[in-house]
């Protein structure tokens, strides 16, 4: 990174960045204004931005809702195809709430916002071993029954009803990003890959949706690498990945290595499905080429990027 | 048009190009198949193609499931945010059938799909008298109580009951389309303003979202003006446009001129809400700039586009 060569980041939003306690339209285009407030002093610095966001909570919403208002003139939609959905309705909002604040920064700058798939191995293992509930809960009957309709499986989960599980197969390609160098050159912000972006498979004749999902931090991760972005940026719910948490120990990490943090994942310090995987991107990210960073840290503190914020994962 | 400056045309998609009779996700990647096939020829010829669609029944159908489906914790969305849902299900469906048919004919290119809005005038007259009916048929009584909570209006619909009607105000700019000559200069094919684009006006602080359905063949006549093609492309059910339609001097249109269009237009030649805006788009298009041309025909007609195929609008 010089003058010349603006630093490049992917910035992947987590759920505290879109969805508060209010559900509405409104509320969640007024959370990501607060968000695109923590993420405009880095453009006003000069980098070059690209933001994913994760839509845990919206595909829910909406995979319920559409199970609920399902008929046959109007039936409910596959999951590949609502997760499109919500790329267009959470991308839509962002537009929204980003333009307001680099107004308010007095920076006139275009927003493009990329509909995109995520390619997955047909052999993923994953595909054996569905992981992750979604849609609506229901009764041992009532899962039974889907079960022997549709072929998919369903888990009771934490004593609150059955749910349909999927695979989460790891991200390969992002068929859409090859457009990303050229316009974030050019100087525009692009908001893409959105939960983790639409499961495809390659193949005979093209490609065809599959039912899963990919985590998000693993799908900013494989753009980064692809983009050639110099730092992957996960934003959490905290300022730095901690140590010992919750005891009297405790310690935020704030430079540390690859070695390091594998020697923290074999002590089991960082949960599964929480920051395991998080850390697990970075370190992926930064292994990928010499001279790659990555950063997780709070939205808050991502005005301090520069500066040394958060916790920063080097070779 | 040269071999060094390859013809740019704007196609705008029919409702017919997406859902035939079944409403299933996979029927209408099935027919967005069969629409792209007749698309494949023209970027086989080397044209520079940027793909626009209707949503009408696709976001008809959205609002009635989340109408039904709405609840406390996961709220009907808006109409300007149920577009954009729709601009991500049938952009996604589009990238699996255009993939497709390329591959088929032995082409490797990109196909970008953009979410854009499409701003309009918060002082268009359009405000003042809504007209395009959208969501569920109700009651009066129902539609009167509806009424006083929203501040809409509803008027009745041809005996089928009572709908909310919006307005349908003119396009003036799609925020997101700068991008799209980079895209296609680089042998792209870009997706883009779904169902004429999500409505918006710009505000003291941006954007903000409005409810309203803007002309689908309005909006890609403006964008064809912004993104500077040379011909607009209206994709429609049939191969010419007639005067004397159903007559027994019925007859089809090959090139004519504004000044025919503008007779046949006072004489009353074509029905409002149908092929009427086709033509006014065209017009609106070929009137811009000297040298621009726009063309109404049928999706199998459309790759005889280079040998006279359709009606021919020139200045």
């Amino acid at each position: 990174m010089t003058a010349n060569n603006p630093e490049r980041i992917v910035i992947a939003l987590g759920g505290n960045a879109i969805l508060t306690d209010d559900p509405s339209a409104e509320a969640q285009i007024a959370a990501l204004q607060k968000t695109c407030a923590h993420i405009v002093p880095l453009i006003e610095e000069g980098k070059q931005v690209i933001i994913t966001h994760g839509n845990g909570p919206q595909v829910g919403n909406l995979l319920l809702q559409q199970e609920a208002g399902s008929s046959a003139k109007s039936p409910a939609m596959p999951l590949d195809t609502c997760v499109a959905m919500t790329q267009g309705s959470i991308g839509y909002w962002t537009v929204l709430a980003l333009k307001t604040e680099l107004k308010r920064a007095g920076l006139d700058r275009r927003v493009d916002v990329l509909m995109t798939t995520t390619s997955v191995s047909p052999d993923d293992p994953a595909f054996e071993h569905p992981t992750k509930p979604i849609g609506p809960f229901l009764s041992e009957e009532d899962a039974k029954a889907a079960a022997a309709v549709d072929g998919c499986t369903y888990i009771e989960d934490a004593g609150r009803g059955w749910r349909k599980v999927v695979p989460s197969p790891q991200p390969l390609d992002v068929p859409g990003s090859a457009c990303i160098p050229t316009l974030v050159e050019r100087g525009d912000i692009v908001v893409c890959v959105g939960g983790g972006g639409i499961p495809v498979v390659e193949c005979e004749d093209g490609f065809r949706g599959v039912e899963g999902v990919i985590d998000k931090d693993l799908t900013a991760e494989r753009l980064a690498e692809i983009v050639d972005a110099d730092n992957l940026v996960i934003c959490t719910g905290v300022d730095n990945v901690c140590v010992d948490f919750n005891k009297p120990s405790q310690r935020a990490l704030g430079e540390v290595t690859v070695a390091e943090l594998e020697r923290y994942i074999e002590e089991g310090q960082f949960p599964q499905g929480s920051m395991l995987p998080k850390v697990e991107a970075c370190i992926r990210f930064v292994e990928s080429e010499d001279g790659r960073r990555a950063t997780i840290t709070s939205l808050e503190r991502l005005r301090d990027l520069s500066q040394g914020a958060g916790t920063r994962i080097v070779k």
